[in-house]
């Protein structure tokens, strides 16, 4: 893996070019920002800027968009009322290093490309993720749905990462002698043979990591970085959303401010929840039980507007 | 086209199976629903109900979902929290008779399978769409983005159905005659050779109707549905989706029954917006220039909570 | 239409990027290719090149390609081993301007994004297609399936021309009376009102033109290349066809000679057509009935051999 | 993970119903077809059956497909020029169980709905696949793409499956201890608590199996199919494609007869390739250096035509 990596590292030399440029994007290319302990991401290229998008809106509106003058005001128009096509007219692809159980959740969004590195062809590094003890959490009880806020002891915390570190190099280690191959790919007993590679893989756990190019227009992107920017999604993949999200805000800017603005920190309301809303705001009082919303329905709604 | 039509209404035979089947969808099989002056919809196929939501959704999250107890709450649920595969486990097959200009708009939405009339191969029938007077609705000058409430006056409306009524059947008049075929595909000048077909057709107009079978799933569905039963869809796109709107409340009523709750009669607030909303409840006073939205958006949010 | 069209064709400055660049696509770049009479089609951005669908295929393959150890020997085993996520890395965006009918067998391609000039906001101009008088085709009577090649008598030709025209004429010249706007806009009678430019439009013929942007990567434009540049295809979307095989030869040159070796200029053979060409390579005889096949296989068949 | 498959094993009763139905595939609705060591394939619900297809294209050339008489020729013709959308009318989805290595392959198509169980809401059961030791291939070293045909020395394969089951074994203990639950939820020490279980699955191996409902329309399941049924699929996701074809011969048997003719016992040539056949037939000799093909492709060539 490290001979690839290398090849892909190289940088390239600057060229003329009569395409949208983005120069705070452009100092980005090809630079690994740091994920979790071993992994990264990279833009490696791009297609576009936020005058693509009022372009490709002007031409879908026409005359009819003279009157909302200003890119700003159109860009933000266009994410306030779910005109998403224009923003297709913008695309990024990135290098990315993640482990495998990240992975897993990632591929579930399926209108990307991927070009994914194979273990069944080559040698998967000896590489693999080891929660931070501040981000060892433990297993809620109340909604089975995910972590709790709290952190385990240090002394079990201790014991769980040597658990995962052991059990990791165990099995690498097994996943290297099967295959008679080193990490390199030198046979290490030239008078025996090695398993297929597609079959020594199955020992890894889902720790270990993988890379890939992954290549996304900017509508699919943003619709990937709300679900998984958001505190619901699992923290490992959240930091990946994140540093995605300082990305595009350099790459186009207002589309970035016009995401925040209407979908990262706007809401949705149901039905109910505009009736409570506007008994509240007449000043008649409303709990729970007169609302017609479950508990949890309600809770939600306290959080948006209080 | 006639005959194809007979062909394809053939009532099928009642036959056991072990499928999920809803029993009100079954009653409206093949019917036709008329929609606008010449078209209809029509279920030919589905597969799943509400239970398959469900059920696909059991098995994402496990014994995670035990505590949703009830298949309906789980529904709600999901349409809440944008947990959008369960929905694609339901299938619909519709066959459709369009205006030209309709599908146009309509096959913008492409998550689905098509496979429509050709009029490469056969000859279209002599069917137009002409608007009832009542929708005759003139240009509004405020936005230029669709038609205003104000009805053309009555003598106006006339003429002009009277001109979109000779243009089509002028225009379809020579059609036929430059295909040297009638509407049934006999040749009408036995001595004369007749222009192909797929170049005849271009002296159409765009409000002659076509056909297609449209096959989606239960979550695009629900996704075009959102869009174009929306006030801001032009009227004759939304008649088809008023009329797939009943059809999916019979074939889903919980599913049907969230969407209306939590989308077609929800809403989505900005940053700004729940800010605004947040302050008219504690009873302080805001408008438009302190709230930073603009003169539309503002707008936007008082129809919301007013 | 003219003003918007200035806009979107201001020539970018150049700048410099660190991106993959094609320099003999910059020199295209903007410039619109003039096709049919009226319509064209321009590059306006791109991303990638050859070497980004070999970056790819390396990073998937990993070592196991070093085999391949030449860029141009990767992409044509790429190619004819369907391996086709890596020609997903490469994107385009182009500016289309072309018939109606024709954008109606267009967007039957759904893996792009489109964002379409919209006859419900803006007035469209009055250029419509009128075709060659040397592709004037008669209709097929053998296979009903197209155009047979022999030409219009040159009176019915002419005469033809002069309906399709006088009609396309007068529809628009309605339109522009029921819209009580100009061409550019203007109102013309300021006494009266104009019908919603979303119901005025349905008057038009369907060889009106429109315009997209049409953004897709590279294995769907191989896609629809193949469909849409052969023989069967009709012949107006043919041409755009056309034009587009040349940008992609100048584009990604290995991409393109491997398509022609393995796609354009390929065959597929049925089990039946391997079992004739085995036993014709045998020098034994076989002829349609011994062969299995139906008469029109069996053409298809000598057509690829002989 | 037992009680949610006993939840969704529960038969269905028979009902009426008025939508096309396969005697043939209801027979085996529900019923899970073993795959590998613990894994299984059942068809859960379908949608439509040949006359669906013959339907769908009926409508699409209308007229023009009259001379094709006969519903198999149709579909035949289809299957030959790939006019694949009739194809997208059916639908059929799958409950399955696999490995993760097999569902990370398996997942790369996109063009399908996918719902998984979630390690991150529940607790996986200790069931992982182990090679039959007749399939335990050593590395091929002539191309490093996959396992060579040799097996493994006896000795050596009992103490890759002994590495394999006891490191998979020894992982999942660990799994356990962390989680402080057992494989039926149960707390193990109530004085203790628990790592998330969205952390703790990282230390399961990817031969752990996961389930899936798989819901996919005809097209792209028989493209699935030619890649995953071919030789070059590995093993492990081959029998499960392998199981998929069995049950496509039953739902539409013409289509599946089609697909073997035209695609599975097909083949593709090159235009290099066309021409050497031509000179083969012609009783020309020719060779790989005078062909101008690759030694690869030369072989490739040979396989078909002899």
């Amino acid at each position: 893996m490290q001979q690839d990596k290398e090849e892909s590292v190289i940088f390239m030399e600057s060229q003329y070019t009569k395409r949208a440029t983005v120069a705070a994007l452009e100092d980005l290319l090809y630079h690994p920002i740091p994920v979790l302990d071993h992994g990264f991401i990279r833009v490696i290229d791009y297609m576009g800027d936020d005058s693509a998008v009022v372009q490709a809106a002007r031409v879908s509106y026409g005359k009819g968009t003279k009157q909302v003058n200003q890119d700003k005001g159109l860009i933000n128009y266009l994410m306030r009322h779910l005109h998403t096509t224009p923003f297709e007219m913008c695309e990024i692809k990135f290098h990315i290093k993640l482990p495998i159980f990240v992975a897993r959740q990632w591929i579930r969004h399926r209108t990307a490309s991927v070009n994914e590195y194979s273990a069944r062809y080559s040698i998967l590094s000896r590489e693999f993720y080891l929660p931070d003890p501040d981000h060892l959490a433990v297993q809620s009880i109340s909604n089975k749905q995910g972590r709790s806020i709290d952190k385990m002891p240090q002394a079990k915390a201790n014991k769980i990462l040597d658990t995962l570190k052991n059990d990791a190099l165990n099995c690498y280690q097994h996943y290297i002698e099967m295959l008679n191959e080193d990490e390199q790919g030198n046979i290490i007993d030239e008078t025996s043979v090695g398993l297929a590679r597609e079959l020594a893989r199955m020992n890894l756990t889902i720790n270990y990591y993988t890379e890939w190019y992954w290549k996304v227009n900017l509508h699919n992107l943003l619709h990937f970085l709300a679900l998984r920017a958001d505190a619901h999604a699992q923290y490992e993949i959240r930091v990946y959303a994140a540093a995605m999200l300082n990305i595009v805000k350099l790459w186009v800017p207002f589309v970035y401010e016009a995401f925040e603005e209407y979908r990262l920190y706007g809401a949705k309301l149901s039905r109910k929840g505009i009736n409570v809303i506007k008994k509240l705001i007449k000043g008649e009082k409303v709990n729970q039980e007169s609302s017609g919303m479950s508990k949890r329905e309600w809770e939600e709604l306290l959080q948006i507007i209080s």
